[in-house]
């Protein structure tokens, strides 16, 4: 939490009104103090960066990943290139129960050492914040194992860290039999255990893995534990999440690759965000999610990496918002605004994702004159400084 | 020019054999000498570095690049976005004209500057040898402007730089009623007065730019004064670039988007290497090249950035490999091996793209246990160390 002073800002993207030229930002104690037109700027005496005409905007807000794993599939995207289903997959015990696996037998330490790499990279391509999912231990003590290592991630690295408890991420293989004895498991043992240590609960709802009255459930007791919900909805069918996403007044619905023009308009209505992935439907070979119209729908959009070892092992943004506007077909500023505030908005955190008197200092240089240099040139890392409530990353 | 011995390799791609586990890779005076298992390797007394299993491939060939011009179209990309079509932005004064415009206002060392910048960041992404085309002066002597830019920055950038005159690529404005006077101008003072500046000559061959017998009396010109011959063939319809690449032994045959089965075998009788850009037609949302059943006809194929300002604004070949397998459908090892050893092909450089004793030190060293990681894992730049003639880079 530093005092920071950016001049000579050439573009400046702040998600509150147009972009401002010949801008100046300042940040004391943390948070933002003024942004605005350099003429009308208060002097102020913290460390200075001359940006030299270059663009600003607020720090990447992740707000969907899996990036506590352990093993290595790069064998099964392969194969999945060479045809088989993701279906084929994890029916023959890949998918996501090799990276149960895999994740399982690792040590708490080793699972810190893989996440935090990927979470630096990540930092240093931009990002401030991120959500991190459990998911690929399935049973209680690797669980709350992956979630005390993605809370030891915001602890120790410059970003901010939500978690979420996606218990019901897959069913284990010990439960292979007996669904709802694992559903009952995670309602019954795992929630309250892992209380504190998961901001937020998320269902995998999809035709084979859980249903909606059972992610139901399952989110009614996180309400009671005080975890709010997000929900994987409509990813590789219509299942109805999205509809239950709206009806329980959820954080957000996640990838809706089909959702429909209702699913749209009651997400909209109940304030839920559509967190879009894209990075998933291009690894899949897989029709996009229709952003534009969950955005005309009057949604709120965040697009997010999914960065996980399967069907997306994105871990910067550049290439999301790439996808987000050439794949997906979303307006370059509605792309940008969905990576930062759409994000923000995603995980409830209120002061960040825009840069406005008030908000913590979460924000990026990029070496280029504006940040529509982000998806027009999705090969490069744009990012030139990255600064976390006003102090220098890296 | 160094000594170099890379250890504790988990695994060697030489592109000549299958992989090789627990390698070694020695470099004498820029030259590779031995490059093999550990247990049978020589003893060596250059910088020793322990890759510590990481994986090592060949650096990156990019046999097809734009990579200096002047001017920004970050703005166009929005455009297209938004509905307008290439033709369209260019009918109205844009695309390539633009470009030109700006280019032929600035000063040679502007333009080195701004290429170097981009060359830099090709390199710090595993690329060691690459393509420059002029073609953003369209007269004599911005075009030599641009070839002497070319060569400097092989000459001061640990880089090889092959050289091609592209004086063919737009017909402009000063000509826009008179495409013969152009081409003529083209054969008799642009083509004499590049000669030594130019490696290769390349023709725009497209339905309203150039047409294939316009191309065939530049590239016949091009031969007498010694330069060697590639074609953009293909690319946004149908019109016989492909066999005329065949008929007259070009060097490479570069887009091929609506290339057919019988171009494909044509290329193949006649050793045409087919350079696939996948991230012009992802900028442009057009169908990707048939890589696969190009390949399969027997071509050899190369992998390109095609960078440029307007369709595909890429500098790094790690997601042009992700594109290359995930929207081409090409496999994975061989588009590696097309953006390595099938870019040296498409270039000429028989000494380079492959890790075999004789062969340049070109050597990227990845941050990922195969080189399988880098489709895999689109976003991040994996390349940990990159030697050039055996000598560390950055």
């Amino acid at each position: 939490m530093s005092d920071l002073f950016l001049t000579g800002i050439g573009h400046l993207t702040t998600n509150h009104g147009d972009p401002i030229r010949d801008a100046v930002v300042a940040v004391e104690a943390g948070r933002i103090t003024y942004a605005g037109t350099a003429s009308d700027a208060p002097n102020q005496t913290g460390r200075r960066v001359a940006c030299e005409q270059r663009a600003v905007m607020p720090g990447f807000v992740d707000a969907h990943t899996h990036l506590i794993f352990a093993g290595d599939r790069s064998d099964e995207f392969a194969r999945r290139l060479a045809g088989e289903t993701y279906t084929d997959i994890a029916t023959g015990g890949g998918g996501i129960l090799a990276t149960v696996a895999a994740t399982r037998r690792a040590a708490e330490d080793e699972l810190f050492g893989l996440a935090s790499e990927r979470v630096w990279r990540m930092i240093r391509s931009g990002t401030t914040s991120v959500e991190i999912k459990s998911g690929y231990g399935l049973d209680t003590a690797t669980e709350l194992r992956l979630l005390s290592v993605a809370r030891r991630i915001g602890d120790e690295l410059p970003v901010t860290v939500k978690t979420t408890f996606l218990g019901a991420h897959s069913v284990p293989p010990e439960y292979e039999s007996d669904r709802g004895g694992y559903v009952d498991l995670v309602i019954e043992e795992m929630l309250p255990a892992v209380q504190g240590l998961a901001d937020y609960c998320d269902v995998f709802v999809e035709e084979g893995v859980f249903a909606v009255e059972e992610a139901q459930r399952i989110l009614a007791r996180a309400a009671e534990l005080g975890m709010g919900a997000r929900i994987h909805a409509e990813q590789l069918g219509h299942t109805g999440g999205a509809r239950l996403a709206a009806d329980i007044g959820a954080a957000s619905a996640d990838h809706l690759d089909h959702a429909t023009p209702d699913d749209a308009a009651v997400l909209a209505a109940a304030g839920v965000t559509a967190v879009l992935v894209p990075g998933a439907s291009y690894t899949l070979r897989s029709p996009q999610a229709p952003g534009a119209m969950i955005e005309e729908a009057g949604c709120t959009i965040a697009l997010a990496t999914d960065c996980n070892p399967g069907t997306s092992y994105f871990e910067s943004m550049g290439p999301i918002i790439s996808l987000g506007v050439v794949s997906m077909g979303l307006g370059v500023d509605s792309a940008l605004r969905a990576a930062t505030h759409g994000g923000a908005v995603a995980l409830g955190l209120q002061d960040r994702g825009a840069i406005v008197p008030g908000a913590w200092g979460d924000l990026i240089v990029l070496d280029a004159p504006s940040p529509a240099h982000i998806p027009y040139r999705p090969g490069t890392n744009l990012v030139w400084r990255a600064f976390k409530e006003g102090t220098a990353i890296g």
